[in-house]
């Protein structure tokens, strides 16, 4: 390590970004731009990619993953939440002593609860989830302010020591991201609620629409949809790995609109439009939050 | 009319909108850049809002229902759905013989059908459905540019004149609106499916929100709940008005979710994934549209 544990510094030393694509590429980018890194390696399985990515200057140098892990202070993995465990058990076998390895992904009790259990001492490892991203995908999306006033959740198990939970809140905190500390499971059940259930619905209702009427879908369906224009093996791995939370987010979501559909079926306009102003006055407290 | 039925002139004579909110505001704005009208006259309930109207210059004189009736050539109905059907009888009591009405209404076949029976000789309603519009409310968020490149639905039933037909189209083309003709039904049974039940979903889910988990909803959930900030009675009055055609179109969705929800019982990743390459396939057919 460049830095003891526990540094309020924002010198995080040789940090591996482990793929490098829109976020990873996003983290390399913030973390050159504000000069938190003495150099950003990069791991990818896709060599000519990775090289691309060099070239471009997102990363300094593209490596394999055991030789990014010796150089490593700090390891943030980006893959699909599929393959983080994997990766992150690999990485820790090469790893030198006092390494620190978080993650990006959208779930957070499977990884972090796998890692607690399976990593070599000496290595810690603390799950994040930046609430930031995007449906477009690839290191050419690449923003170095993508992290920059969105809230990111680091998701600490038990027997994470609190200087490593400091360190990965600290690097969050530079890249300009608001840390909100959870457990694990309680994020992913927040997560199944405000992310996952979400997806699946625009999804559902995405393939719902008729060809002949795609041309009647106006800027309201639109919004309502584009996030079903995510990449479809990344959300299959979220909404897999998250599904007991997923499906009981959806039973209460089920709950809600029969409501509507009671509403509807009774003609009962005044309690249609009691539905509308509840759902309104809850949307509209997300953007008095203001973030 | 200033112009005979059917000209292909640009000059629509004097213009009544009635109500004079986003989508009649923009109305009144595009008309006067585009030259379109010798005057654009405005209706609404609040005279106070109606006199800061016309001192904004959104239109040129604020007069009540039968005036403005008795010197327009076109009149625009941009009330709320339900207020349509009244206004448009009582104003083509006290309009001149050639006098042409429209509307901007949500849903079309009640509106047409009643206008059909109950309109006196002399006087035509052709429906429309301009496919623009926003969360926000109010004149001070109107756009003359709101109807560029959007799609306007036009609804014609089988008596209306064809002089009558051109001139509506002709109206909307002269706004920058691509048109589309339709039956009324065929309107409600398409906005159905593309705007109605989206509407109800993000409204169902904005309302499934738990208030501790609000700093957790990110751009995604945003977006996919964005509608339901709209006017509860304005939507309540349009799901309300074509709630058969809201009711058939939640039954196809439900049986897209229940595809999602059967693939996470089973734990079956492979139609999970599936699922959603479907939906992104659909999404982006939207997209390729370009409009």
């Amino acid at each position: 390590m460049s830095q003891p544990m526990g540094s309020t510094s924002r010198d995080f030393g040789t940090i591996a970004i482990v793929g490098v694509g829109l976020i990873g590429g996003s983290i390399a980018l913030a973390a050159k731009l504000r000069g938190l890194a003495s150099a950003v390696l990069g791991v990818g399985r896709d060599a000519k990619r990775l090289e691309e990515a060099r070239r471009r200057g997102v990363v300094d140098e593209g490596l394999d993953l055991a030789a990014a892990a010796r150089g490593a202070d700090l390891l943030i993995f980006c893959t699909p939440v599929d393959r983080i465990v994997v990766g992150a058990r690999e990485a820790a076998a090469a790893c030198r002593p006092g390494a620190l390895i978080t993650d990006a992904g959208s779930i957070k009790a499977g990884i972090c609860r796998d890692l607690e259990r399976n990593l070599p001492r000496g290595v810690d490892f603390v799950g994040s989830h930046p609430l930031a991203g995007s449906e477009r995908q690839g290191f050419e999306n690449a923003d170095a302010r993508l992290f920059e006033n969105r809230v990111c959740v680091v998701t600490p198990v038990e027997n994470c020591s609190r200087a490593a939970i400091e360190r990965i809140g600290a690097f969050w905190t530079s890249l300009g991201a608001k840390v909100v500390e959870m457990s694990p499971e309680a994020h992913d059940h927040a997560l199944a609620e405000t992310s996952h259930l979400p997806h699946m619905i625009a999804a559902a209702l995405a393939g719902t629409l008729s060809p002949g009427n795609r041309n009647l879908a106006a800027s309201g369906f639109r919004d309502t949809t584009r996030i079903a224009s995510g990449d479809p093996g990344l959300w299959a791995a979220i909404l897999f790995g998250n599904r007991q939370q997923v499906l009981d987010s959806l039973s209460r979501y089920d709950r809600s609109l029969s409501g509507f559909r009671r509403a509807l079926e009774d003609g009962d306009l005044v309690a249609l439009k009691q539905l509308l102003q509840a759902a309104k006055t809850n949307r509209e407290q997300i953007d008095a939050l203001g973030n």
